[in-house]
């Protein structure tokens, strides 16, 4: 307490200090945030370009909500997370919250437009006041990318899609290595309740279940049992459980377990399962994924199947830096949440994953700067330049020829610009073209097309200018 | 006042009212905001993807920012709009506000990462607490799409392709009619000098002749004399002034005019709208372009030409609602905001265009409803389905198949579904092709491939069908 109240005014004291200077302004983000440079924004285009070409593939819709809710909106809906949550001011008027995940909202856009039926995309950003780790891609501010599947319909054919599309996603984007880790709500209430935990507890044991991937057994048993009062017999008990994981083998072995079979919930979570891997056998995609008992997921609002996607470690590529490796996407089945809004609590059964492309973009982004790749930041077809002075208006001119004409064109901003500059502008920026125009040219009503590679150099009329241009930059 | 708290009052006891119901969430958006539904989202796409193609056509990179920038980033740089800044709640750590506009995120970048050259495209929401009008498109969270040019260049050069990028958008769009209206801060600042304005009342009467475009001279004139303290002889004065309205004549004329030609600033304002002149006929748009002394801008920062493009009324469609048509673009030159910035005050002089589409969503939208034309909001090229029973296997393994081969296909989420629902849900969604797997075709080696449109179906090899399927759809 001492030590926060020392810092805050040590912080109080940098403000004033900075404030008393000539320049004011501490240039900085805000903590946890980022900007993102043009080469930044090619690799999240790349990615983001993947990525939805894959839920179009599937037949997603795409929608849009506003970054903040009403504060009502988001309460009770995220367990032991929801002090993350960012608030506005009170300004006057609503209190509002900024989004902390995609779900709740898309939840209150299908109750509020009483939607039943909708498979739908939605990229954006979301806000989560947590300790920043930036060098792993942790940010307070970051994109998710979420498919979801709202509906009546035959058990776990949407379920199987999605785990199908974060399948296509990982693959496509070629990142290495991946498990795709599955487990069912009902099975682990199942397993709480056979293992002797007394109801009002199974939420905060299973948060305490959900640590397993940063924490050892020993760690957590302790939380359970000493924080979280759980007798040691049915720590242990659970103890036994969450070490297994496996594929449809393992179902069927728990399918005859004689606790488990026992129990309404956990034979429905372990029936679905089942049939799960029989789908996912169908897509051939059951090599990379792995029934998980440990595997929990913290916030509230799933209700069946769960699953959530690691990177596996692999050897670096010479010159990378050692990653920590983690999740890169989850989800599951909540068939309450969009009942919650519903006046009438009408239930709209959902499911759905939410690819989390921030760890995607650092190790991409280490790839590039480790790799001898130059990616180009504009899309810019041809410099129109001139040898010699006094031709800006020509420049001008044609450079607004070539607009109109869709080309995609730079002209530079200096009256008189020296050839040798223009062309160096080229090499840097990767433009291929440059359309020089001077005395002789214009008499000739002819344009000197020069290739940047090569330093070839032809003659081409005016009139066929765009055409070539076209020609030369087509994608092979 | 006491309505005000009235109001409040009111609003509490709704909040109360409501929590004591079972369901205690009010259904809504915030105030100001809206979801976009798939079918808004198809029209918001095809807005910028004309927006982005002709950013791209100007050799533009493209950057993002943080939503929320530090509070004091923000502070000082809107004049009287200040008030409409959102702030984030003090939950400990920096105060933060959300972005206002675009321009000052960038300036802050620039400074930030000393960048004295680019030429960038950004777009991304922004927000302001003002009072919404959302039938004419003004909301509290809208989109800007933001192109500028930041560098030390020969004058009037970036400032004449910001002009022309406003003209080529709206072109583009076809959204009728459209003028684009240019002045100078230097102008208006020497002609409120000349007509008597004390130095420390620039900003505010600045402000006033804002306003002109929304009442009527006699209006404005009684609030700089009434409110603002000006003498009436300055005012009417000033009246004279921006009143005026032209092209090159103009510039030409007050060039010649006995007092503005006699204050530098003017002067030297006027000198380059007569060069930003020459260049706009070179790029042949001076037609949509007039000179415009009563166009003031409120944003401090602007130090040099200002513009504002507005939709012309026009004659309705039948069937379209009278909207009230209103600015779709504005922007400016903002030499000195990137040195506020800067720790040694360098300057890095910056011209920029935003778009501003809510009201182009809004037009475009009525006019969508208006017109016959369906929209489709996904781009599934074929639906996998079956005549007879106990197929899903079969279905799922061919939509699996044709996933993998990189094709757009959706299968229905049951069991058994009727051949009937599955060629109404083709109908409804505008699927072009069915791919029908049945006992015989499984037995033969082929799928019955069926053009949804025309009703024609033919048998397919299994091996040919992906071929089969980008051909029939391929756009033409």
């Amino acid at each position: 307490q001492i030590a926060k109240e020392v810092a805050k005014l040590l912080e109080m004291k940098a403000q004033l200090g900075a404030d008393e200077g000539k320049h004011k302004f501490v240039l900085k983000t805000p903590k946890g945030t980022r900007d993102y440079s043009p080469k930044q924004m090619a690799i999240r285009e790349r990615v983001f370009n993947a990525i939805i070409s894959c839920f179009k593939r599937h037949g997603a819709e795409v929608i849009d909500t506003p970054v903040f809710e009403l504060k009502e909106t988001l309460t009770g809906k995220y367990g032991e997370d929801s002090k993350l949550i960012y608030d506005l001011k009170d300004q006057g008027g609503e209190l509002l919250s900024l989004r902390y995940d995609l779900t709740v909202p898309f939840a209150r856009y299908l109750a509020m437009n009483k939607i039943t039926n909708i498979k739908r995309y939605h990229i954006a950003k979301v806000y989560r006041r947590d300790n920043p780790a930036t060098t792993r891609g942790r940010y307070r501010e970051f994109y998710q990318c979420d498919f979801d599947i709202a509906g009546q319909f035959d058990p776990m054919i949407p379920d199987a899609e999605c785990l199908k599309i974060v399948h296509e996603i990982l693959s496509d984007l070629q990142l290495g290595d991946f498990l795709i880790k599955v487990n069912d709500r009902r099975i682990l209430d199942g397993m709480f309740a056979v293992c002797g935990v007394p109801d009002p507890k199974f939420r905060s044991i299973c948060s305490s279940v959900d640590k397993l991937d940063k924490m050892a057994w020993e760690e957590v048993r302790s939380e359970m049992v000493a924080e979280k009062e759980l007798s040691p017999e049915a720590a242990d008990r659970i103890g036994d459980y969450v070490r297994l994981q496996g594929g449809l083998e393992l179902i069927e072995q728990l399918l005859q377990d004689p606790k488990l079979s026992q129990n309404k919930q956990a034979k429905e979570g372990l029936g679905d399962m089942k049939l799960l891997f029989e789908y996912l056998t169908l897509f051939g995609i059951t090599g990379k994924i792995r029934f998980d008992l440990s595997l929990a997921r913290g916030l509230d609002y799933y209700t069946g199947v769960i699953y959530e996607a690691v990177l596996l470690q692999q050897e670096r590529q010479p010159g990378e830096e050692p990653l920590g490796v983690g999740s890169v996407a989850g989800g599951g089945r909540y068939d309450g949440l969009v009942g919650m809004f519903d006046p009438k609590g009408r239930r709209v059964p959902c499911v759905g994953v939410s690819i989390g492309i921030e760890r995607i973009f650092s190790i991409l982004e280490q790839r590039l700067e480790a790799s001898e790749e130059k990616i180009r930041t504009t899309e810019t077809q041809v410099l129109v330049a001139s040898a010699q002075k006094k031709l800006l208006e020509e420049r001008l001119k044609l450079v607004s020829e070539l607009w109109d004409a869709g080309i995609k064109a730079e002209v530079l901003y200096k009256k008189n610009p020296k050839l040798l500059n223009q062309l160096q502008y080229c090499e840097d920026s990767g433009i291929p073209l440059v359309a020089i125009v001077g005395e002789q040219e214009l008499k000739d009503g002819v344009v000197k097309l020069r290739v940047v590679a090569t330093r070839e150099e032809v003659n081409v009329s005016r009139e066929s200018l765009v055409e070539e241009i076209r020609i030369r930059t087509s994608q092979p």
